[in-house]
């Protein structure tokens, strides 16, 4: 066979992703909703800049777990705690009188209601065909599941932090899917993911990686 | 409302289905798989009652392990030991020279590619439509995944022994299924079974159930 014709991707039985921002667009998806909830009562805030340091706080957080700190492996009780922590501050601290708790819980749902890319949810049906699909997110479980209805994401299995004992990038989760997923050799399982860090890690433990440009950044794509 | 339009399943966000027996032909699966397998080199023999030795040593050893005693998480593997200790009694010796351990392996994954009843895969895509489902069994997440592509089973969660701690009937698998998917009154989460030891568990935790008549026991459907 020549080389030309050899697939990077051969003997991979299973491909895992990062859903926030890979598989989903976070940004356009957290502003719409945003602003569909809160203009009314709060009317020209820059939302992008609200969803941009929630998603820093996520960064944090889950970073901050991940290396053994405290905090719940449940990412909407995470969330909730970074928004109760944003509407502390002041750049916020004017939109808390608009936000009770309920409505809190609310926004943080607003994360597992995000659409796909235009060819997101085709190229998932696509791919399961072939291959086993699933999620290796720092989603929770019931988030995951709740946004592939409502984006027709038809993952094959659900992995997730609470399942997994950690986030992403502690080795806990690519090793907890290989395990769970039985697969014996690291290079049968890929990682698609539209941020560096987790594909190193992935590929620090001999998982094979995809790199999806990260217009997920943008909140329209390109 | 009157009484007669009252729903008995109202308010259920997700149904976790039993999936060997009840979602699947355990019976006719096996047989089929073990005759097309074995028959040429060992002919005449009771599939049937080779299948229902498996199936009662599967539920010897999960029982066993949901109440404490030693074993493995991972129903695959927990097949491969009781088709070993199988092996070696009178009954079946005579099989042995024909199964080295590659061979054996095979036999295990004819738990994995199981039929699915006539009307199991239309009607999950149907309840996939208006709420959550998932397995909850005694599966491996691996054999329940590829049992779902062979048998076009569309769950949008597995939740597994290995994801939850012990097998059924042990209270983790159902708490565990709640605290998954993050329900808080157990009567939104209902439990889908032929197995009665199984739904009178998860009654006893406040799940709704759904019996499915147990003409899993039989080979070919009535």
């Amino acid at each position: 066979m020549s080389a030309e014709f050899l697939n990077p991707l051969e003997g991979v039985q299973a491909f895992v992703f990062d859903v926030f921002g890979t598989v989903v667009n976070l940004r356009k998806g957290m502003y719409d909703q945003l602003e569909a909830k809160l203009s009314a009562v709060a009317p020209d805030q820059d939302w992008d800049e609200f969803a941009e340091q929630w998603r820093d706080g996520d960064y944090q957080r889950t970073a901050s777990v991940a290396s053994g700190g405290p905090g719940p492996l449940n990412l909407d009780q995470l969330h909730k705690e970074i928004l109760d922590d944003m509407l502390a501050t002041d750049r916020w601290s004017h939109l808390a009188p608009h936000l009770d708790d309920t409505a809190r819980h609310e926004l943080v749902l607003f994360w597992n209601r995000l659409p796909g890319w235009p060819d997101t949810s085709a190229g998932l049906h696509g791919m399961k065909k072939h291959a086993i699909i699933g999620t290796l997110s720092n989603g929770s479980v019931r988030g995951l599941v709740d946004m592939a209805k409502f984006a027709d994401l038809p993952w094959d299995v659900v992995l997730s932090p609470e399942l997994l004992g950690s986030y992403k990038p502690n080795p806990k989760m690519y090793l907890g899917a290989l395990h769970h997923l039985a697969i014996t050799s690291p290079s049968q399982l890929c990682l698609v993911a539209a941020h560096i860090y987790d594909l190193r890690a992935a590929a620090s433990h001999g998982l094979r990686t995809v790199f999806v440009r990260p217009s997920a950044r943008a909140r329209f794509p390109a």
